[in-house]
């Protein structure tokens, strides 16, 4: 099983500038690397870091590149870790790729954090990814969502099947 | 989705005694707990508790009190938590129940551990069971193992399909 | 021994709001109050969360609160927690206190990482209470300076004795 | 200024052995280590591995080469990690070292877990080696306690001042 990691940015990925008057944090390295060191993986893979952003600063053309990506990619299991603001709108964006399975993710706190979600959500896809026919899927919250079925509760930040 | 978490110990759950005198490490609470508060799950879910040994010390009397649990079950998916050294016996002992999804995983380090794989390999055996039909399972390494399919490499400690 | 903790800010404390579009980082509750509920301490101690602010973002009337807050002070043995980035400034306006042990200390990443500086940076200061004199001193890098004698490498932001 | 930190073993150290069938915890690096690589250090310092065993199993040999690399190091700032169990034993054996400052101390919880008490305790231990007077301590529970009047609250496993 050979699977692409594409890294979009997002809270998964945010770090702590180890300088001096440093305000924001910065999306740097990709956390999914963190991630695969630590868990002896017995599967293939490769992560490309394609960008760095908030997802609320994904501009259109930012989401064409991630579609291309996409279809580009020889490989066919791909896991997209996003910014969970808008990952619902990048999911829909990426339905005319049929050839494959994708699945997005990310995290509600930044991997670096001890009480971090990130480990366990990528899992979760990796889990997924296992076993799903081709399709695009959000993971989040323990629960695998087909992207035409999946809203985010604006008071909880949880997301639920429609 | 509901899904029932089965606590049997193993490295997973390992913790160290806060008393004076504290040679070995214990197994108390089932680790998946802590997890599982960390994570916000959009699923429902139960933790039963049942036993609390290193997978090298159960014997035929508690595996047939894993697989009663399973058979009692009125929930259909089911994740053991289990040490790693003896899973896939216990995978085998399962093999009679037809009508569950049922996944058994663990980890190399304790959840209690900073670098633990605790929180990934639930994950993964989360995502899968999100998906998979019934059947019988393992997750190591982020794989989903069938539970006929796989064995252990003695030297690296890696699950490997066979 | 009784040690009053002040909180006023800083990367120490920061930490990731729970909401949808979560832009910054937020500082809340002091980060010592978690420190200190790991680590049985053999002695009293009072938090006081005075400011919650970007050491950068301090004004002049916050720096008279914090000595008026140290003046106030019925304990003698004080723990200030503080962005690194002005905590000189505050040092020096605290010069007047002649009565009392005062450290300043502070962390370059949040409590909250997993590879935080912050549960040893506090560490150093109060095991420096236990033993100094009366002064105003500031705990970084594992070393205590004396407010007069320190300055910051502004390329590797080290604190040094000058 | 200079630290020489002597590593004897005991909880602080305790790691899990990646092979299969590990039931043990194992002592291994000393745990100093890495909270030192983490912390970007203001002062110089060396770390000797001299022994690896819970404190319960050290004999009076080993006792006496812990005293001797006390006595033949060139650096008068030694910080001993030891197993609490018998870290007061230890303590004792030393006071026939006047030239130098000696503070021993451990953790109750291994540095490899997420909630270790270790980096606090180090932490401590240094904070206090800046300033202490010749002598021989035992840093625990956030205090530093003169050799002599120092003992253990056997069900609390706290230490106290006598």
């Amino acid at each position: 099983m050979k699977i692409l990691f594409i890294q979009t940015g997002g809270t998964i990925d945010k770090d702590y500038p180890l300088l001096t008057r440093g305000y924001p944090f910065e999306i740097t390295e990709p956390a999914v690397q963190r991630i695969l060191e630590n868990i002896n993986p017995a599967f293939d893979f490769e992560i490309l870091p394609l960008l760095q952003k908030d997802s609320l600063d994904l501009t259109e053309e930012d989401r064409e590149k991630i579609l291309q990506a996409c279809i580009d990619s020889a490989v066919n299991k791909i896991i997209i870790t996003h910014g969970t603001d808008t990952i619902i709108e990048t999911a829909q964006k990426l339905s005319q790729v049929k050839d494959k399975v994708i699945i997005l993710t990310g995290a509600m706190r930044p991997e670096r954090f001890s009480n971090s979600d990130a480990g366990f959500n990528i899992g979760v896809a990796i889990g997924a990814i296992n076993v799903l026919d081709n399709g695009i899927y959000i993971a989040m919250n323990g629960k695998i969502f087909d992207y035409q079925k999946v809203a985010r509760d604006s008071e909880t930040g949880k997301f639920l099947e429609i």
